[in-house]
């Protein structure tokens, strides 16, 4: 279980004094929404991704793909991004000062909300209390009355919901202005959140950075199915940064404008959502919340099994089902706290008009419950339109085991008569009559069998099409090959917001005279494996130091030597906690001697003490997860700490 | 040794077939110089960046870091990206098609020699080969003379070298038109390569796309030295997308918009650049092709020891040379055929005015030698630069263990009368008196004491500063600490262009009935480490298939299954040996009786034959490494094939 309440100024000091990240360009003022990893951040961040990779890519044999981020517009035109993937923007009318329209609702009423709450303590002579005088700040103590506090609690709950119109209406009516200088705001306007660039000398030719990795993978469908051999279902995977130019970026690594994206799509037949492997995860508890328990307005989590689950019908269906297991599976591993994890449903307004079920996993922090992966079906949606725009085919072919035999009506042309006669027209013609329902050609049909012709329309005149020139027939039709768009169920992971959430669940302080901050990552997560170190500063620790570490390296360990001489054992370790290290190896006098060393794990602080050889094969298996501390003190006694 | 003489085309057919790499965005026509990677390449990518962090940021010590694309624009105004990052471009003066200045002499000056040949051999009556026949295509043959050959030769031998001006007069000189057309070209004006953007919504806020990671790394100093606890030397890397705008991209992978780099910036005292783990690397024989070689003409290769080549002065020092050695076993460890690897020197026009020393890896493909990686010495540059303007400190403090103590002469001001006497040019004052070098001082002070004032000039004015103002005295000074700008060497790697050399290097074709291709990728590349296959197809293979596949890819060893009905056994070990898959492991009848399976080596097509877990234990340690196929081959015997 981790510890709920951080103090997040201290955890931001420390992860910023020990560069897990920073915001980027620090010493040129820094730039809102980027953000640079330092060696423990980057680390983290590795081996985030190489976990991922393994658990979905090479577990589920997966064809991962490196696409391009730099996107033509066409391409995004097609998906819908350059419409549709907007915020609305409004601006303080003099100092022309930008806002994202509902954050700044939202912060406005929020103020209001605690005015009002000031001063109907005052008003009632409660004590108001100093946590209280401090979050209100410079505020004046207003009181609203009731129904007015009704009506912003409910557009509050409704926040992400509204659209530019209705955004633009609530600012009217409640007045809502810049806290900052008084100034009324213009109304809201449409802002593509789309990094735009220009490909190539020319201008002609303008590029967005990507906005999701999704694109690459379908318009690649159809050499994916080829790799995989034609084989359905199967799955495309891709991970790299992704870019959303935010108009007031916030909350840290949670709403940036540069972020780094795994994205899964899952290409199943619409027909058969059932998945091979279900029974492996239909066990799993999970924390559900569904849409129809958010409609009635309560935020109650079900605990109830994946296969429970399916067969209830709350989730949609096994493949979903199997993914939302694995998801719960992967975030198990890293070491996300479970009792801080839920499974929340899309409601039907918030679901794209083409998805049929969604669900985000979602984390809870100091920052509250926030989306880390969506899981959403998007059905045919992507291929379609893709398809639609290029002409190129999307689809999957398959042999079909019995053949579908039926009649139908086609039109048979005498060709030899029907070009000279038509001419210019022959073409168009044919055109509409190959486009012809099942019931117009009946009709042509018995229209032909009662006058011998056919009239047909066409853009405003009419060509009579007489027996000689084409008759409607019955055919026996033969089909081998089912040709159908597949579905994609994509579970889409945001690495930095697991990341972060990561690093709250795993921060804790170290019970002792000092109150020092540890990170407890486990040994799969954590940046360095080992660190290795000296009783003190002496030159004849040194080779003995640099064996250990080489050896650690070449054998792929990421170990941390600290030697500073200005530092106490104590100090050494504890610093080190803050990174997160698992194990740290000590170097004393007594091992130039018997060339014993000791093995310190990081959050029980127990040591046990044997050879160089023993040490360093136990710390691998610690590394690789073949071993577990708790087995290790069975069989090596725990030793007298030396002094910390 | 690799094929020096491959098929280009039937190369390029197979990559995209196969999926390795494909124009990005295909079915929208494609981009230029973008391109995505399926399975195969970007598995590639991801097992060459994989083997570089453990070669380099893992064995080596060096803190990583992951940073920002987007970069605002005063960072790379600084860097001086923004004046510099050009190429020149002309236009068709009619069409207004776009060229690279330089790209469209080369080719207009190869049309013109080809054609040239052609005309010779025409009017010598020799014999016109096929081959030089359709090289030429639709030339014709045009005879120059002799002189205006050594001319163009000369020019195309410098065309990386001209400025803009020497350009557009070889134009107008040699009549450089638009081969297409015909129409003449308009003079060339330099094209900024970054692609550029606006960071957040407001369009006040340039910035561009990162050309190199480099800058991230430079900005960052203080909190990596800080993180290194303040010890030197030491190195920074990261891996990224960078980013450069061609002009007219070409060459495939070779030449991109979009590409893939490790960088390492290594920081280092400018006084002291030998490197303490140099004798690991001195004996290693590299072949270099010096600067003054290549300045007398020459592109005569010498192999060389490091350790002779940096005590003869050839490479700088001894940093440089270590990281050349590293970048040599890391090359070798990848697969790269050493005979087709060289080490480049800058000559002295081609370094930026700020570097020392600098040498390229080439790789040799069927494009030539190509620059892979770099490898500079940049100075105090990058740090200073960025120092300068942003007044941040990018130094490194070193406590001296012996103080130095030296006498220097000082303006000591009386403040109470200085400041009321000068009111708003005190500051000033001030300022200059304290920026004046030493032997100004000892004239002031000789001034003083023959007048007993001092006159300063300022922008103009005389500043009268009598002795009650202000005296010059020798002062005993005691420096603890040494301040300085380390130095920089900067191996920087392109990894889309190693990976591309790698794929040629290692291409073959198997000389047998079918003469399919193969790619020899070692374990340790190979995208795919294990091919598990049915002799045929049969439902009763399935569950040992299964077993084995997921034994293997729980183990973190990639397995692609290949059990299509409807290819013999022969027709899906070649189309696997296509994707470099180094083993297969073959399940046939025998197995469902015995649980003995068959493994293939894909160089040698030898197999041996044993039970399940003894072929898996032998598979993950020829994988990671531990073990050889020679040796397997010694104790397990190989047996009659399977029919292939």
């Amino acid at each position: 279980m981790s510890n709920k309440n951080i103090d997040r100024n201290a955890l931001e000091a420390l992860l910023t004094n020990r560069f897990f990240f920073v915001p980027s360009f620090s010493i040129y003022g820094g730039v809102a929404g980027l953000y640079d990893y330092g060696p423990i951040g980057s680390a983290l961040q590795q081996n985030l991704i190489n976990l991922w990779r393994q658990h979905f890519v090479v577990e589920e044999d997966m064809l991962e793909m490196d696409g391009a981020i730099i996107t033509p517009a066409e391409v995004l035109k097609t998906s819908g991004h350059v419409e549709k993937f907007t915020d609305f923007m409004c601006k303080d009318e003099v100092t022309l000062e930008v806002f994202r329209a509902d954050h700044l609702v939202e912060a406005v009423f929020e103020a209001r909300l605690e005015s009002h709450e000031l001063a109907k303590q005052l008003s009632q002579k409660l004590e108001v209390t100093e946590d209280k005088k401090k979050k209100s700040g410079a505020l004046k103590p207003a009181l609203l009355d009731e129904s007015t506090v009704a009506e912003i609690n409910e557009i509050l709950a409704k926040i992400d919901n509204y659209n530019m119109k209705e955004l633009g209406d609530i600012i009217v009516k409640y007045d809502i202005r810049n806290p900052a200088t008084g100034n009324k705001v213009t109304p809201p306007v449409e802002f593509n959140l789309m990094f735009d660039s220009s490909i190539g000398p020319t201008g002609n030719l303008k590029g967005y950075l990507r906005p999701e990795t999704a694109q690459s993978q379908f318009v690649n469908f159809s050499r994916l199915l080829e790799f995989n051999n034609q084989k359905m279902p199967f799955a495309s995977a891709m991970v790299g940064k992704s870019f959303r130019n935010e108009i007031s970026p916030r909350s840290g690594l949670l709403r940036v404008r540069e972020f780094m994206m795994a994205e899964i799509e899952h290409y199943v037949d619409p027909n058969s959502k059932d998945h091979p492997k279900f029974q492996e995860v239909a066990h799993i508890k999970l924390n559900l919340l569904p849409a129809n328990v958010q409609q009635s307005g309560s935020t109650q989590i079900t605990a109830m099994s994946i296969g429970e689950a399916v067969s209830q019908k709350i989730i949609d269906n096994e493949t979903l089902g199997y993914f939302l297991g694995r998801i719960f599976l992967f975030l198990e591993k890293i070491g996300i706290d479970n009792d801080r994890l839920r499974f929340r449903q899309h409601m039907s307004n918030e679901m794209a008009h083409y998805a049929c079920d969604c669900w985000d996993a979602e984390i809870q922090s100091s920052y509250g419950w926030i989306e880390c992966i969506g899981c959403a079906d998007r059905s045919a949606f992507d291929l379609t339109v893709h398809s639609k725009r290029t002409k190129e085919k999307l689809v999957v072919r398959e042999n079909l085991e019995t053949p579908i035999v039926y009649d139908a009506l086609v039109c048979n042309l005498n060709k030899k008569k029907f070009g000279p006669k038509f001419r210019q027209n022959a073409k168009p013609i044919q055109d509409k009559l190959e486009s012809l329902s099942q019931e117009e050609l009946a009709k042509a049909k018995e229209e032909i069998s009662a006058s011998g012709k056919f009239n047909l329309e066409l853009n405003g005149a009419v060509h009579e099409l007489t027996t000689d020139l084409m008759t409607v027939d019955m055919q026996t039709f033969k089909e081998n090959v089912r040709e159908y768009t597949p579905n994609v169920i994509e579970p889409s992971f945001g690495l930095g917001r697991i990341l972060y959430s990561l690093i709250e669940h795993s921060y804790y302080t170290r019970m002792d005279s000092e109150n020092r901050s540890v990170f407890k990552f486990n040994p799969l997560m954590a940046p360095f494996k080992v660190l290795v170190l000296p009783l003190l500063k002496n030159a004849s620790f040194k080779p003995v130091l640099t064996q250990i570490a080489r050896s650690l390296r070449s054998m792929g360990v990421p170990a941390r030597v600290d030697d500073a001489a200005s530092a106490s054992i104590g100090r050494r370790y504890s610093r080190n906690d803050e990174l997160g290290i698992p194990f740290a190896i000590t170097v004393d006098f007594q091992t130039i001697e018997d060339g014993a060393i000791t093995l310190r794990e990081r959050d029980s602080t127990n040591q046990i003490r044997s050879d160089i050889n023993t040490i360093l094969d136990l710390v691998v298996k610690l590394v690789n997860g073949t071993e577990v501390w708790e087995n290790v003190i069975k069989t090596h006694p725990v030793i007298e700490a030396s002094a910390e």
